[in-house]
């Protein structure tokens, strides 16, 4: 434990990454999956579960919890680690892109963000300062700069106006930030990253990626990606953006996504990733094991007597019947939800400590061929 | 353990007992309330934290797993207990209240019943023999026979030929059980209990007491009760039922029901309880409590840092916040339901181990006088 932020590389193999997150929290080992904890839960999961499963950070989403329950009110009651039962790192987004993607009449100029709240229809502004505070009050290990996020595909001169706003805000974000440390409200050890946008043009991706790291975040993250582009278009992308990024610091694809799509991801160099899919998954039936996607709806698995996944530590893969599971989803039973969602976050778990071993071994390349293989 | 079944009366006090029933999948402490796991699931409630809370027996819905999964693919499986991994005594009802309650287009001849299932509409057949056979296959340690249970208010004419149609019934099931106990379908150690009908008519009860009780069950049932009449009619009924029921066998009063009505029945000799409130109160952000019944909606209780119930053992009443059940709660979250329905099954569990204790001790009169002043 420690109360800096730090991160360091531990080894590097065929462009992979194994390193570590030095938090006051604990440690996030990296490659890292971040379950999605939208409104202060990672839905029908306990924190316990989440632990055992091995997750060492979660995510919240600042869109959600700044309508309900309010971040001066979870700041009364002790901080979001507290509400929610999670003592490990918590890494909170600045709440643009669900603005976005939820929210109702949303009018952006320079200045930010006012929309109006898809619970109850009040009005809301979202300024990068107030995206900051809201992540302080909240108690976030790692926040992220307010940026604005754009659907593809999309004009040139729209992505280019989203990523030079993005810049304007990063750069009011990060003085924020820092005013906050100086009068308390971020805590030593929290940290703020930057996010690089561009869409999948290559010019203003470089030229966003320099901006941003000049301005010398804590870490650096590749938004505007898995957001309706082809995963080749996405790689690509993500490939010229990394290269541009300073070894020394965690990078973070945001919203990514298959579990082959983190294989290729890290195998570029990305550190951190976050996506609802496997918690979305799981609620819908939907289960990741080792050999591929099982679709628990399906009349096949009726009489099936075998566990979910042989390979899984997890007891919700390992211990009850594909018969059974089939059945709870049928009968659209909580528990059908409980333990899809439960088996495929451990599932990513063990994606990643298996990506994370491979490359502590030198092994990634072999290794990657071989699971895509499997997983396809 | 033991392959037979047994029942020890191990203490009566002020007309409360306390006492044991002997299964080869174990002892079931009586007064003993069992969760109802209607689907082969408790609902949001994993098989270990039932087992944890004190649960030495769970309810499962005839009516339901006739329709889906199927008893005879559940007996494949390996039966019910393998299949919803519940390795403790499971009870079946006999699937006749849920017929009358939620199937469609249903048909009563002395034969049984015909009607449709509320899933596909599919027709089905329900007779008594059919009814045990079901539960044979399922592997219920504790079934019931099928019986006509009617709706209060009721004219006497119905409630006379709905008594007589379940003693018709009762001897049926009887036979038909032990038949299948000769040919091994039930198992040694699996036990059949009869169900006493009558409205809240007395002389109709005593009638079909009487009857019931000379059809020499392993155990007798109370029926037709908490459908609509008043808690005092409940109880006068219950009364003059209990007092012709033979002391040395257990008395299951089926459907009840709110602690209150739990205390006010284990005092008139009742030993077994099922009810869909807990799990149901809970998935609706109502709590049980030693202090009363607590609406988690309520607006009152989002800046509440307190626990839901500090003389709780169980975690989700003892380590989360009321603000957080309400925040969960509003926002419709699965861990809302899930935390709640633990909590309130955890809380049954921990008033029926408190009557336990209380007749054990020779002081329930006063135990129980107190317990209703706080739950009131």
């Amino acid at each position: 434990m420690t109360d800096r932020f730090s991160f360091r590389l531990l080894e590097t193999d065929a462009g992979a990454r194994f390193g570590e997150i030095g938090t006051p929290r604990g440690i996030v080992r990296t490659p890292a999956f971040m379950p999605v904890g939208t409104a202060a839960t990672v839905k029908a999961i306990y924190p316990d579960q989440l632990k055992a499963a091995g997750a060492d950070i979660v995510l919240a989403n600042t869109y959600h919890l700044m309508l309900r329950p309010g971040p001066e009110r979870v700041a009364r009651l002790g901080g979001l680690h507290a509400f929610m039962r999670w003592d490990k790192p918590i890494l909170t987004d600045s709440g643009g892109f669900q603005v976005m993607s939820l929210a109702k009449l949303r009018r952006i100029t320079d200045e930010g963000v006012t929309f109006q709240s898809h619970i109850d229809g009040a009005t809301h502004v979202l300024t990068p300062e107030r995206a900051v505070e809201i992540q302080c009050l909240l108690g976030a290990d790692i926040q992220m700069q307010l940026d604005e996020c754009i659907e593809l595909p999309a004009g040139h001169d729209d992505v280019e106006r989203a990523v030079e706003r993005s810049l304007a805000w990063g750069m009011r974000s990060r003085r924020a930030f820092e005013r906050l440390m100086e009068v308390g409200t971020a805590k030593p050890g929290q940290a703020l990253f930057g996010i690089v946008q561009g869409g999948t043009d290559a010019d203003l991706r470089r030229r966003s990626t320099d901006a941003v790291v000049a301005m010398d975040f804590a870490g650096n993250a590749i938004g505007g990606l898995a957001v309706g582009e082809t995963q080749s278009a996405m790689l690509a992308t993500l490939e010229l953006t990394a290269e541009r990024l300073p070894a020394e610091k965690p990078r973070y694809l945001m919203g990514v996504g298959t579990p082959v799509d983190l294989i290729e991801s890290v195998a570029r160099g990305s550190d951190m990733f976050d996506c609802v899919l496997p918690t979305r998954s799981g609620r819908h039936g939907q289960a990741f094991t080792w050999a591929g996607k099982v679709n628990l709806r399906n009349a096949r698995y009726a009489d099936d007597p075998g566990p979910l996944d042989p390979e899984s530590s997890c007891p919700a893969a390992r211990d009850y019947s594909r018969a059974y599971l089939h059945h709870l989803v049928k009968a659209e039973e909580y528990l059908g939800a409980m333990l899809l969602s439960w088996a495929n976050v451990a599932f990513y778990q063990q994606l990643m400590a298996a990506m994370r071993g491979a490359i502590a071994e030198g092994r990634f390349a072999r290794w990657a061929e071989e699971a895509k293989r499997r997983l396809a």
